[in-house]
């Protein structure tokens, strides 16, 4: 038996609380897995005194995470505070210097500043493992970082904000409008303390930027995804889009073009019989396409105390079963800028529109889109006793480009009564 | 850069050239990733002569995987030939006696020897990786091994057997019958050489059992496992199966129970609409339960060329990078003895049978089926011409000795027609 792996673990939220109760609940079986007694010697958070419904005595105390982190009884530094500064990186940053290893479940930090920790965890010779950063449960860092080593990625795709799936399944099943399921998902302590980092996308594409970074060898880029989250979808477009045969998903996309890497990370109309179409709920799905093995599609909890503790559990196996990876899959120093490229892929979009009532307007939207070089697939016009005429038109693949021309040349033919609505279809 | 990763590779059939392409064409990223180049240095196969598209010069050719096994300038022994005993259990025998590391894509043998392989493997500070052995380039065995390993497994499910899913969703969807589909199958060359290691589910089952013995620390216990393959699944229990929300899947299930280790691989109902349900044609699922976790569903190609290969490079991969994990997640000496428990856990039930149209027959059914303690959920008598009803039943959840003591009863009520067909309904 080696010696025993001595955990510093900073946070004692949802997911601290669950490490501690998975490491006190299978002692037995986190041996006989690792080799080695996995133990906790202390932990931090903000508040000592808060009753956590676990029994924390046996560990020694500390208020300042960083302290924790540079403790000589402490192997690995768990760091479960969260945020993308402040305490998370300091503590973080002195628990390298210190010579620890680090668990982390930040996705934020490291999205941020990925790049620069992973270097100095590297040339210190220490691990920086973040399974649980993406997809709550499921080994997604793992398979792509692993699993798929043997390929070239080709798309990285995901639902990976568990409660803007929510807000979209419940607002068609119960066929209410965002506002009010917003309010919903907020009583029911869904959402961020600041909302914005759910439904913004944000979140998601923290997530996004580290697959992306993994699966393409190139440094973390979160300020080159583009990012738009789920506020402008309606129950009308989730109706009609569903009419066309198609569910609404905040889809994270990353794929390597001709033109450098794009990562997009917005509203995206995806086909209701396929596996992200079918998506319910607070569920996560990955999808992962490399060139030898295919398509791989992970689905489970994206979030939660049991899934993301779960996660951080594998990685704290990972370290003290000896196996040492770097941070994003190769060292950090050969990763590559990426080139970004925004929406380079050309792909069908889903335009939703009202038209005035008038003899030739379907033809005059007809042409412009036309003149943009953008053909239509499918058009539906729904009767209507307003004086104006709900359209929608599934388009042939076009770029990005052409669409916004189009969607320019739209305003000028005095028959669109309000500004259409565009949303990606992509192909899974 | 460390010293170069030499491969021996043994068996050049499909998955050892898709293999060989693989390192060949992707020398850079694999140095990358692992951070030391991954050569081949020699092969082995039956026949040296034969073109198999891709350049073998660089390398030495063994007409004996055993001397391939045991060359000084071999690292890793990959076993690609198959076969349970034969040359590949000799030539993994001896590259283990010889201090290699060995990755194999041969369910087979370690389904029947892989205790003995793993204790003597780990005795010599050797590994044994398999990833490529269970459900292709589903990198499944690393998900529960390393991804769940911080979970007591609860479940382990998988539509392991790309052929009978082929057969099962081809009979659905073209409405034929199974000895149609299984010369069609035949004929696309889908089928193993003796189509009883597919069809039969032996195949699937080896697969099942290696997943049980990593989720629950248990002996690989093929013999245990509970098989029945599709060879009994008639057209008519599809449509009807379908006419009551589900489809009939080979499924493997494997789980802990009180009275011991259950492993089926056997024909099952499940909903239609659940992930499992909706696979086609020859993709595989497998799904993961842990206690923290809860359901993990993992879906890809679980054959082929790339994505065979492509497991089997994540574990060359694995290696190269210096992980060294035991064969099934802890060590081979600590795993327990499987004490089988077939068909523990109880389950609802499909009944296709047809009555002889007197009356008060299905009052005889009822009454047999209530006296075994058998409850009916659904029941639903369909019109018919022929003498005989046809009856389909759904019961509640009963145990299968209750269940074979029902059957038995039914043949000596004098109203049931033809043996009646049970299939077990899987709660997913």
């Amino acid at each position: 038996m080696t010696a025993p792996l001595r955990l510093g673990i900073a946070g004692l939220g949802t997911v601290g609380v669950g490490v501690v109760k998975i490491i006190r609940q299978k002692a037995n079986l986190l041996s006989l897995r690792t080799g080695r007694p996995v133990v906790i010697t202390a932990v931090s958070a903000r508040s000592k005194d808060k009753d956590r419904g676990v029994n924390l005595s046996d560990y020694a105390w500390e208020d300042d995470p960083v302290a924790l982190a540079t403790r000589d009884d402490v192997d690995v530094f768990v760091e479960l505070m969260g945020g993308s500064d402040g305490p998370a990186k300091a503590a973080t940053e002195a628990a390298i210097a210190a010579g620890k290893d680090v668990v982390t479940a930040n996705k934020a930090m490291l999205a941020i500043h990925g790049q620069a920790l992973a270097e100095s965890a590297e040339t210190a010779g220490k691990v920086i493992r973040f399974e649980a950063a993406v997809a709550g449960g499921i080994p997604v860092v793992k398979s792509l970082t692993e699993g798929l080593a043997g390929n070239d990625i080709t798309r990285v795709m995901g639902v990976m904000n568990g409660t803007c799936n929510y807000i979209l399944t419940r607002m068609e099943n119960a066929g209410l409008p965002y506002d009010e399921v917003f309010a919903e998902a907020d009583a029911l302590g869904y959402l961020e303390a600041d909302p914005n980092l759910d439904v913004g996308g944000i979140d998601a594409g923290h997530k996004l930027s580290l697959l992306a970074s993994i699966a393409y060898g190139t440094k973390v880029a979160f300020d080159a995804v583009e990012l738009e989250g789920i506020g402008r979808i309606t129950i009308e477009d989730i109706h009609q889009a569903a009419d066309m045969g198609y569910r609404i998903k905040l889809l994270g996309v990353a794929q390597m073009t001709g033109r450098g890497l794009e990562q997009r990370m917005t509203p995206c109309l995806v086909p209701a019989d396929s596996p992200l179409g079918q998506l319910e709920g607070g569920t996560n799905m990955v999808v992962l396409e490399g060139d030898n093995v295919g398509q791989i599609v992970l689905r489970g909890a994206g979030a939660g105390e049991g899934p993301t503790a779960s996660a951080v559990m594998s990685d704290v196996i990972e370290i003290a079963r000896g196996t040492r990876l770097t941070t994003f899959g190769q060292p950090a120093a050969t990763l590559e800028e990426a080139r970004p490229a925004q929406s380079a892929t050309p792909a069908p979009y889903y335009l939703r529109m009202e038209l005035t009532d008038k003899p030739g307007a379907l033809a005059k939207v007809a042409a412009v889109l036309g003149e943009a070089g953008v053909s239509i697939d499918r058009m539906r016009q729904y009767s209507h006793e307003s004086d104006n005429a709900p359209v929608l038109i599934v388009t042939h693949k076009c770029t990005r480009q052409s669409l916004d021309a189009a969607l320019e040349g739209l305003g000028g033919t005095g028959v669109v009564a309000t500004a259409p609505v565009a949303i990606r279809i992509e192909t899974v």
